[in-house]
């Protein structure tokens, strides 16, 4: 087995230090099972998919090795650079020669359809003459396609050490840095992605023509000039003002978070500060205005966009899957650059949430929309016509184990709670082994043992989730001296083999409410316990109880059961609430106020479970957000 | 002046019996100067726009007379045929020889653009070979187009006796049924509206064939093999079931309601039950559980459709000006076969809130898209690359005179109030001559002067809206014995000229609630007065106050002035509340349940215009549901 460290380049302007993909290896638990059921039935119903939706046809078509019509979307071919991304990092937690096989023959067709030029998007090749190339970037996705390729290509790389697939790429940016540039074609793409994609070619193979290829894309940015089908204005495209004006998050949400992604990756290599400063406006709009507590970002299906500050729908909130994903991306640059908590707490809220919600607990179907409330049905589904999001939760799924763990000089930064296994070299303390076992999110308790301790004093930073307000640290049974400090604990002092740190997060179940201005949640609350947020399902209530027509008792004591039966494990939250007689409302849509404001209501339980989790036993309706009594 | 007749046809299933154009003339009022003003500023505004956006020039080179490309959106026609037909109904009501000529440029356009073979599309005669008509109707709007050129012929034929446009549109209807029928090509038009054209074609010819061709595109309806782009489902198209078997309003919303309103064209004429089942249940599923207060149809951007049942955001509500003027027309159709008030009362309440919304005060700017709260900014837009709204507000402000009254054995209804004349047959009684005269919807004290009293007795049926408690009617000064019999106030006995019937429709300011299920509106109410709804426009109020931050106090004594200098004259209303302290929300947007709830707030006083008339003092919030204190 190669397990192959990640490039040894060190950003300049990292607070933070990523680990190299075999650093942390998630060993058991909650992500293990997602990590398996990921490298097993998602990646090989993954690579069906890829056959049945004609997306690896396209790329024989465009070899020559086939004939007929291009299938599917005019991006279809990321759909196979996504995969190839996941599969590689799965190479690296559990490798095996059937997958290596796969992904070979898939390389073997990317060489292949690849022109003598170093183009390549079949799509393109297959439907246009090659002067047409480039000349729809800002709809036809072709730079964005070329992101997706770079970034399984760096994966490859990292995974096996094979330069096979990073030479395609190489050779495809060549002919891209050979038609955009100063005095060349002067336009960025309509779909970001190839920014950071560029920053992570040049770190693995210092070459600094793709560090200024990238700042290059992401200073043509807004000019205000894109605009597509009658309402699709440069908002849309982040392309209103320069990206270094921008104060908010706007339009189409997966472009917005892979281009602040982008952003942030400029900003580790050059330090420029103009580029930091936009970025925490853009992450406070969202964060304090835009980000459902999922975590889930993007009110509006029209056009997939951000809306208004506050505009948070829960029943046609859109929340794709892939914005979860880019937002955790972001906030994972984010947290690296500055060191502090409150990104890993978006991470935390994200990677339990909006994004798990994203794949059914087989690992087969998919949400591309992750709504708050559903009335009717909302179902997971093998694929998409557009399929960006099954492969996206494939490939986060299989570098999961990054998000864990960073270091620093002397110091080991702890950021989610999983039972994994850490062993890297800490700076200025040498080589340290630990292990973390803990049953997150099910219960608080994180034990981290110390079985390979470095030398001389480095400081241990436990991140104590936004969430905990009751949050304990003990060293080998005894309370110990630490120090809170931006959301972390900190303990410090040299470390000794077999050291054990007990970290307890209390999860009492507790209830939530948003801002006064949005107004799905007006009045209403939603139940959390640690990290996870809850929802009504309605197969888990009552029969005769609509989901619809509840209100919850806020001063009910919630009774949270552990069950291994259901759900492939879960913990449900039980409580008091009512249901509301609706007798007045018959036939009727609007009343007079005095008519309906003592609406009577009998007494009901609600029983809830993990948000994530929903939509797992068939359709019905679902909701997070209940009216209080 | 020519001023002819509708067509005598009598439709067998009207319990109520349409007039024709010029038997009532709105002659002074509210709807008075919006008529002047729609046929003077609008219409010219709208040739000029029929200009620019090329919809006339697609024509000339459709008839050879100029080359070039086609320009705008695939059923560009259809905005020349509505501005026809509007311009027709102008003719009745304010006869022009400028316009009547401008009216006949266009008709020559038009013949001169029309094939041999009758068939006339400006997009598919421009772009495509003959063989491709007809292929992709699905989506390409030919039968779209074809039936707003029946609807402009029938009305320019009513208005001017003229047969030459309805010439035109005749020959393409023999193509039309030519191509489709039964063993031709079995298919329903993707967007419907030649049905109810069809109808009315029928009506003023007496042609059968044209009945039994709007019946089939009816029954065609329902395959569920209707798809389009990713997202478009049958239920998009009203495709998902047979139109008799459909319980639920769905769909794109404005070919849903042109839908049902030619199901009832249709059922005025062959009585079918099942049509009439059909209907109801979908009636009860729109104003039951997909009608906004304003009357407004739509709740998603996404595909312009109708929501699940309480579907109802008031920000990302849809609320299509031409949504609304179809579920005028619905309804009306729906009030002449049962005569039944409740379809008046749907009628009042979307003419005076979500259809006249759709109009700037200047007549010069439309709104496509009618929310109910505003955060930032939504304004009027001079025309939109897809037009539909603009020129569909002209034709039914310029023929909105035959929503008023209707007739039937010995007995007269009216149904809206306006000041206006009435001069006609009713069966049975002989001329009756009314005149009418009201300050609505400033004030509800009606008028109504006998001037001709017809014969022996009749029954006068004057509609008391569903909002008004306490509506009295006296005569002569006189109480009078008045029935009260499903939402009319009933007058019977011979009648003299010189009588006087003064009803008194009192405007007290009311609050409304939504069902519990409209979550925009939870915790919160909406003002009205009278037929109207009221809003909150950020120019109104303190400068210190945020829409999104205020509350009502339910029990406020409302104030209401007159204001004949705001808004070209307007009722404003005014009332306490209150401004929330959002100092805890300081970058939060999600806090523990229990230190939120105590929310201080500081008293404000509020002051609402009616919601027809914001957006006309430039861009800012506007909001119309309001928490209450």
């Amino acid at each position: 087995m190669t397990r192959q460290a990640s490039s040894t380049h060190v950003s300049p302007f990292q607070a933070l230090h990523t680990l190299p993909l075999n650093a942390v290896e998630i060993t058991d638990g909650f992500w293990k099972n997602k990590q398996d059921i990921n490298g097993t039935d998602s990646l090989s119903h993954g690579y069906a998919m890829l056959e049945d939706s004609g997306a690896l046809d396209n790329l024989r078509i465009a070899a020559g090795a086939l004939t007929g019509e291009h299938r599917g979307m005019r991006f279809q071919d990321s759909d196979v650079y996504k995969w190839l991304e996941a599969a590689s990092y799965e190479l690296v937690r559990a490798d095996s020669a059937s997958l290596r096989q796969q992904i070979d023959s898939v390389i073997d067709l990317i060489a292949a359809a690849q022109e003598a030029d170093g183009y390549i998007n079949s799509y393109y090749q297959i439907k246009f003459k090659p002067e047409d190339r480039f000349t729809h970037e800002d709809h036809d996705h072709e730079l964005y396609c070329a992101g997706h390729l770079i970034e399984a290509a760096v994966a490859h790389h990292r995974a096996t050490g094979s330069p096979r697939l990073l030479d395609i790429a190489r050779r495809f940016v060549e002919h891209i840095d050979h038609v955009f540039g100063k005095g060349k074609r002067e336009e960025a793409p309509g779909h970001q992605g190839i920014e950071l994609a560029l920053v992570e070619l040049y770190r693995e193979t210092g070459e600094p023509k793709y560090l200024a290829l990238a700042e290059f894309f992401v200073d043509e940015r807004g000019k205000n000039t894109m605009r597509g089908w009658v309402h699709f204005t440069p908002s849309y495209y982040q392309d209103r003002v320069p990206v270094r004006e921008n104060d908010r998050v706007e339009g189409h949400a997966v472009r917005a978070l892979y281009l602040t992604s982008g952003m942030a990756d400029l900003y580790l290599e050059t330090g420029e500060q103009a580029l930091l400063d936009a970025m925490l406006r853009q992450w406070h709009d969202f964060t304090d205005r835009k980000m459902y507590i999922t975590g889930g970002a993007g009110a509006r299906h029209f056009d997939e966009a951000f809306g208004d500050p506050y505009e948070l729908p829960d029943d046609s909130g859109y929340c794709e899957t892939c914005a979860a994903i880019a937002s955790i991306m972001w906030n994972w640059r984010l947290l690296q650059i500055t060191g502090q908590a409150r990104y890993a707490d978006v991470i935390e809220r994200t990677l339990y949430n909006g994004f798990l919600s994203g794949v059914s607990l087989d690992g087969r179907a998919f949400f591309y929309v992750n709504p708050l409330l559903v009335r009717d049905s909302h179902v997971r589904e093998p694929w998409y016509q557009c399929a960006c999001c099954p492969p996206n939760v494939m490939r986060l799924l299989a570098s999961l184990s990054r998000y864990l763990l960073t270091v620093s000089e002397r110091e080991v930064q702890i950021h989610q709670y999983a039972t994994a296994r850490f062993r890297g070299d800490v700076p200025g303390a040498g080589s340290v082994c630990l292990n973390m076992e803990t049953n997150y999110p099910w219960d608080g308790s994180v034990t981290l043992t110390v079985t390979e301790a470095g030398s001389g004093d480095w400081r241990l930073r436990l991140r104590v989730p936004q969430w905990c307000t009751a949050a304990q640290v003990r060293l080998n049974g005894q309370s110990v001296e630490a120090t809170f400090e931006g959301g972390y604990l900190i303990l410090s002092g040299p470390r000794k083999a077999g050291d054990v740190i007990a970290l307890d997060l209390p999860m009492t179940p507790r209830l939530t409410r948003a801002h006064p201005y949005v107004a799905s949640a007006r009045g209403s609350v939603a139940l959390e316990r640690g990290p996870l947020v809850y929802c009504l399902e309605a197969v888990d209530q009552d029969e005769a109880v609509s989901l619809l027509n509840v209100q919850l008792d806020p001063n009910a004591a919630f009774q949270a059961a552990h069950r291994a039966d259901l759900l492939g494990g879960t913990v449900t939250l039980s409580g008091h609430g009512y249901a509301l007689d609706l007798t007045p409302w018959q036939n009727q849509l609007y009343l007079p106020y005095d008519h309906s404001s003592n609406t009577a209501r009998n007494p009901i339980e609600l029983h809830f479970i993990p948000y994530h989790q929903w939509g797992n036993r068939g359709a019905g309706p679902m909701r997070v957000w209940i009216p209080v009594a």
